[in-house]
């Protein structure tokens, strides 16, 4: 059996105070059981005492029996002076009747002398008294040592006697804070062997990244000894962010041998990381390390053909592991590897050496140095691929198109109109539409036109739209670079279109679409023939 | 005086290969441009032998000589059973001239086995001839064992005899890479101390973030005694991305008491990552340690008080120190601050607290909840404030404009044309002009009409034209946010416009520009008087 490790999720109490986060109580509700679908220990659900909007969460979830983790309120060890029951702040803590409570204190003697202005002793009691109090109340405490390493440095003695304070009054776990997030991986490893030696119970570890090494200290404090990690699910927290779980896990899991989830639910990881950045609405960062579109992606001719050889050989863990996937780009300096599997969709027998292999990536090459980037946009590949074998007879011809934009009179108009004439298999069609801005007009009016002899066009939807300025030194005559991607309910496929004018780009990659559309219905048909 | 460590950014060549990256040859010079005036000490260029474009660039950069930085061209090894003066590579990355070369080999015995097949012996002929054909010809050669650690881990003798061919055939500088960012903090610091032991030339390190510790692990490497560190400016590489130089950079130098940069360069640090970002078209996550917008944004009440009392309480550096700022959120006494210092530029009587500070911020608020956002377009701001404190008398009104696309009947035809039809005082001017697309159209009409009543308009140009899709959901009718630079030679401004369609937040950002510009020459003039 490997050995457990704890983990304490705090993206409802520290995540919720990152910049641009902000929470609703259904938001909290999704996240809390996304978390314990995929079963983190502890989920910290937030700070009664200071935040009446956690309020609100807490008396939502009061009583709710969880799946597998234990909630958590948070707050901070009574105030200087006053009785443990006196404390608001306190009682507000009781009054959410989690199983768990998270109590932080400080540990660093410049914040207690200059921030919070009281005397190394009363803070002493503080940490005790609230610890005690605690645990008689019957909950499982555990001690944040805030600013512990900061402290350390300037005071060992002393930062030890809080730690100390808190064992004394029966705290379970105490977790060691780099609040700040400034401390170096080699620092967190030596001191926390250190407090290692001076404590009897269980140590935790809280960091954050404004080192960019969060997820590395955390680590070594595992190491080092530690059985409880704290940190937020996609490292959000204030200023930049908490250790991220996301990473945390699948190392200690995967690489360390240590035990955070069932395994089954670390296949979950990818799916759990797209929700959470979902509910925060934030984008999930392709790069983000384990969980993103691109940490498995290749893009370099060598690596592609590496990969093909031995996934291992530029993988450091096996994308199915954590519910990813590997994808293979295409590029400029991605090679012919790639190129081929898709060109033997199409025709079986050509080879990597075929003239007609070479005639595409020539093609590729080309539109790449006008500017096109087919990564992500693989159908405009496909499609291309098609044409070059001369393999592809169009569905249909753009005979011709007008937009016209004028400055609406009345303030729900809306500002451009488009006409368009298409046609198909020598019957021309012209089909006009209004919209927001020339290339929604556009859009609407070409799928007007081809729904007559398309009718099959009417459920596809565009469900992204980017827009890239190339070489912007040429300002409005710039070129650009229009990424779409549509979906019909059963695929989703990506194309793109280049140009200096926004339109035309815009239409190419709309045209490429609808044909990608109609070609996939076609292929469909004929398989099930 | 403190050691230094070398500093060798890759941003145009591992960058280069992150997924969404595709820079043109105009981008490179202005992100070598970048690196140089910051101060890195190597700017490897790219990838001679295997990459077109690559070619491009170096011929253009051919003798170039830089401020500070030296230039380096990357390839392999000669290929197996070949002689190196045979190895098209090789003889590419000669003709580049520059006086730094980067060789990546094999060190790990599954790659040469199974990935590139060839012997484990051959493979130590390939790095030891290499290196000293390159020395030969009087470059400065760094060796980058590929997939180092992984290949310690496998086979630590073989991996040490690749590094002792590579010192053998003369290189100057061995990288230890950890190719797949698998690796954790501990293995580097251990394997880089063994290595040291058995090697006399200075070391560098060379990692990937697949794990989330990319920085981590370059800095555990630095303080094991390598003294070259090598990533990319922001991280951005294959996968997970290379170790962030805008983070390792401060932490050697603020917190470990190394030297990387000049002490006035490390304040261009939050500049120069905004800067490659830009020109990368990617968004600087707010994050991003160090450099990111919310890197010293405080947002929970009582980290904002202890930040007021003492900023070193939940700052675990000075903002200034890398050219940022500190930034306090969602509290009445924030963004004020900020605000009153452009209100009081154009109103020194108003205060924090009066009621048209209030009213901006109102406005301010309303405007960022559209899509609007304002860094980097303080003339927008500037604009914003006369406005609603009423001083403000519009040089002209836009009466009408219409625009007319079409698909251009020659190759060589502009595909739009516009009417715009403005007035100044009472008196209509109405002109057209043609371009490519409608923004470019309109963008033209529009100052040709102004220049019957502004003849100075004719020195303003564009200079840069961004697009960004705010909320993809809605696909072609999505909101843009567009950003416009404008210069008349003297002066360098920004505007931004924000709408669901394209034209008219163009044109917003447009109109903004050009008031903006006869606003500053009328002060000017009074000025002078």
């Amino acid at each position: 059996m490997s050995e457990k490790i704890l983990i304490f999720d705090s993206t409802l109490r520290d995540g919720a105070q990152a910049e641009g986060i902000s929470f609703s109580v259904e938001d909290k509700m999704r996240v809390m059981e996304t978390l314990d679908k995929i079963g983190v220990d502890y989920i910290e659900a937030g700070n009664p005492g200071s935040n009446p909007k956690d309020i609100e969460f807490f008396n939502r979830i009061k009583g709710l029996q969880l799946k597998h983790a234990k909630l958590v309120a948070f707050g901070s060890t009574r105030r200087g002076g006053i009785s443990v029951e006196e404390d608001a702040n306190l009682k507000a803590i009781l009054e959410t009747q989690t199983p768990a409570v998270a109590i932080f204190g400080k540990s660093w003697t410049f914040h207690i002398t200059d921030i919070i202005k009281t005397t190394l002793e009363e803070n002493l009691r503080m940490i005790e008294d609230t610890m005690a109090y605690l645990k008689a109340m019957g909950k499982e405490v555990t001690f944040d040592a805030e600013h512990f390493f900061d402290g350390y440095k300037a005071d060992p003695v002393y930062a030890i006697e809080a730690l100390l304070a808190a064992q004394a009054g029966g705290a379970d776990c105490l977790a060691l804070c780099d609040t700040n997030g400034g401390a170096l991986p080699f620092e967190i490893a030596e001191i926390v062997k250190d407090v290692r030696k001076k404590l009897a119970i269980p140590l935790g570890i809280h960091c954050h990244n404004d080192s960019g090494m969060a997820v590395a200290n955390s680590i070594m404090a595992v190491q080092a000894g530690v059985r409880q990690v704290q940190g937020t699910f996609l490292g959000y927290g204030e200023r930049c962010g908490n250790a991220n779980l996301a990473s945390i896990i699948p190392n200690l899991q995967l690489k360390m041998g240590y035990h955070c989830l069932a395994s089954e639910e670390l296949l979950k990881l990818t799916s759990s990381a797209i929700r959470i950045a979902e509910i925060s609405n934030y984008v999930l960062s392709g790069r983000e390390p384990f969980v993103g579109k691109s940490a498995f992606a290749h893009k370099g001719g060598m690596h592609i053909d590496a990969v093909m050889k031995n996934p291992q050989s530029f993988e450091h863990i096996p994308p199915e592991a954590v519910g990813n996937e590997r994808r293979i780009l295409m590029s400029e300096v991605s090679g012919r590897s790639t190129i081929i599997q898709l060109i033997n969709e199409v025709d079986p027998s050509l080879t990597k050496k075929s003239e007609e292999t070479t005639r595409v990536m020539d093609r590729i090459k080309e539109l790449e140095y006008q500017g096109y980037q087919f990564e992500g946009a693989e159908s405009s590949v496909k499609l291309l691929i098609l044409k070059e074998l001369g393999k592809y007879k169009p569905f249909f011809t753009l005979e011709d198109f007008k937009t016209i934009g004028e400055q609406p009179h009345h303030k729900e108009a809306l500002s451009s109109s488009a006409v368009v004439k298409i046609n198909v298999d020598g019957q021309s069609e012209i089909n006009a539409a209004e919209g927001d801005g020339p290339v929604n007009a556009l859009d609407k009016a070409l799928r007007k036109a081809l729904e007559v002899f398309y009718p099959n066009i009417r459920d596809v939807r565009l469900t992204d739209f980017k827009v890239r300025v190339i070489d912007s030194k040429s300002a409005t005559a710039s070129k650009v670079r229009v990424l779409i991607e549509s979906s019909d309910g059963q695929d989703i496929w990506s194309n793109v279109g280049v140009s200096t004018d926004i339109i035309e780009a815009s239409l190419i990659a709309l045209i490429d679409s609808i044909e990608y559309k109609l070609l996939n219905d076609m292929e469909r048909q004929s398989d099930s023939r």
